[in-house]
């Protein structure tokens, strides 16, 4: 057994122990569907985003998500307000830059919440990974339009530029933290047929980061963990709405050995 | 068969045949099950928080819910400005003061509600409840740090105080009016690990204070109601995912009859 | 075969192909939904709502669905800007005018967002259809109080008056773009115990809309297709819970011609 595949079972033991409050600030669309993921899998969510409130909130989290799914500047000054708050207790914020590279209001908000907050991971496909750097990156609404496979060395390189962690995900998740390269093979194709399996890939990295210090680890362990789930829904479902049932379903029961014995985490590929 | 047993049964019946429309002003992440919920168990939902709508809407309304979940000024404003309204005509409302006592915004806009309007039913975990008195209370984001043991007399008095009923949510629900206490042992362990059921346990007594005048047992039946669908979707569910969806189911099938069999109030205990 | 069932399944399989960009304004109580449904059938939904974003979304959309189930000002706001911008683009909108009739702040919108926009197709039940001629229509909330059949002639000549396609939901459809009127009785008795199926039809239509530049045959085959998937749901679910998750699940499993051989649609009837 692999360290990651340990610490894997290792962080969702721990996080089922601890059931760390996870302040998510996020979109509309995946609000009750993320709070279920959450649950399932052993946290507890909050959502909170009135700017007089965020502050007050974060300071109970173990981990912040922020993701701008559908955002509105109002949400973004919250996020920021959060964010902030966030890094000067140092606890860890996950950034998911919903659409970035579609719109210049998206791409311009990640940006500015990365300026202006200490991320510990950036959670997208590669498109909006890609559009955090190249000004001329184009996606085309939330789809993905790279390949996990052209964004490897330039995650690493942009992990290093932004000082943070990057989860690119796709058919093979890539994980980087500018240095070591890790990339995640769990998941199931169902998953692009249900909305927001990104959002949550993103909470359950904020729910591992609750318990895992090392935002490398903790990003490639949780994408095995939600991979997996996604593995173990598909043998049950043949289509997205049964899917997205069990998928919630697997989160709460997959035991922490059973991770360790079927993650596809490949360290430094 | 209790009287409050028999009770049950008859709303559950009136609800079903009268089909009041409920008007919500609620949380983002709970919504849609909040609103599938209500149709399941045979009320007619309407969300609108607009506050040049509100009084309009509200008009039409069997009850009025509000719920601070994901509460921001405006939003406090419109809930106000609903339930004045609200009072004025002696339509019956019903408040969820979500993670009141864990943010100074949420215990001040609970507060602020209750002082404006006239609240028939607050329902909330013990911490919540608490805090709408003690301002030294301290809650841990949505979660309950009391017991419902610590809080009963307590409650008894606050309702007193607040001159309303008190739905106090838990293991086991307490229900007074100051008054009469009544408790109610419904329920499943995994209601726990679905985002809403708190919320959902508030609709569902402000769909039973539709047809039912007197507060204490529209709340307790409803309560009853709400925990018996639980422990039916805990028959054919083991998991998060499969059981809100089973949830919903047994809200239809449950007929009056086995609601009255079933249902376990306990009164003046 | 009839021309009708033809088209149909030839917009069925152009979805699955194109995977059309829906751009919704939409409401927070089916947002889940309506984007789950989308993209089960096929269809990339994105959900956007800010002034300043709206333009640049609908750029890439191959439909924009307008619904004001939740409206606010400012949203009505975004969806104008949103419905202009599409206008010029010659990019098909449709409008669902939730609760028109209820309240003056619905009606106004929705007959606000029909004079500043081009819309193709207004989807909506009876009472909220003919709320938009006559300033006296009263409903109940969102639900219906006038059947299809008092609709028919006048929803011929509003269609006219309006200049678009009107889609009048209930037991049996209507479709009319003023000239043609077909009828469409696809369905299942669930779909009014679970919320958001109006609007799911609403989307289904922008989805096919996407594909199919007539909006008669567009709004007709596409109400068609999502009453069917009630009619499948409905063999394996017998309460709202599990009937939603078939239904989802069924949008994603009907093949073309299986649409083109059960759609019950009568042309001029």
């Amino acid at each position: 057994m692999t360290e990651l595949a340990r610490k894997a079972a290792d962080n969702l033991a721990a996080l089922r122990k601890n059931k760390p409050l996870i302040h998510n600030i996020t979109n509309f669309v995946v609000m009750n569907y993320t709070a279920n993921a959450l649950l399932a899998m052993g946290a507890s969510p909050v959502m909170a985003h009135a700017i007089n409130e965020v502050e007050d909130m974060v300071a109970f989290a173990g981990a912040l998500v922020l993701n701008i799914g559908t955002l509105t500047d109002d949400w973004v000054a919250a996020m920021i307000k959060a964010g902030r708050k966030a890094s000067a207790l140092e606890t860890p914020i996950i950034l998911d830059p919903v659409g970035a590279g579609a719109t210049p209001l998206r791409t311009a908000s990640a940006k500015k919440i990365i300026d202006q907050t200490r991320i510990s991971v950036i959670r997208g496909n590669a498109s909006e990974i890609l559009s955090l750097r190249d000004e001329n990156a184009k996606t085309r609404g939330v789809d993905s339009i790279h390949s996990v496979d052209e964004a490897a060395e330039t995650a690493r390189l942009l992990a290093r530029e932004l000082n943070t962690t990057l989860a690119i995900t796709g058919p093979v998740d890539l994980v980087t933290d500018g240095r070591r390269v890790v990339r995640v093979s769990n998941g199931h194709r169902l998953m692009g047929f249900v909305t927001g399996t990104g959002c949550t890939a993103t909470v359950t990295i904020g729910a591992f980061l609750a318990v895992d210090s090392d935002a490398l680890s903790a990003a490639a362990t949780a994408l095995a963990f939600f991979g997996l789930a996604g593995e173990i829904a598909g043998e049950s479902a043949a289509a997205p709405g049964s899917f997205m049932i069990h998928l919630l379903d697997a989160l709460y029961t997959i035991a922490p050995e059973k991770l360790a014995q079927n993650c596809k985490i490949q360290d430094n590929a």
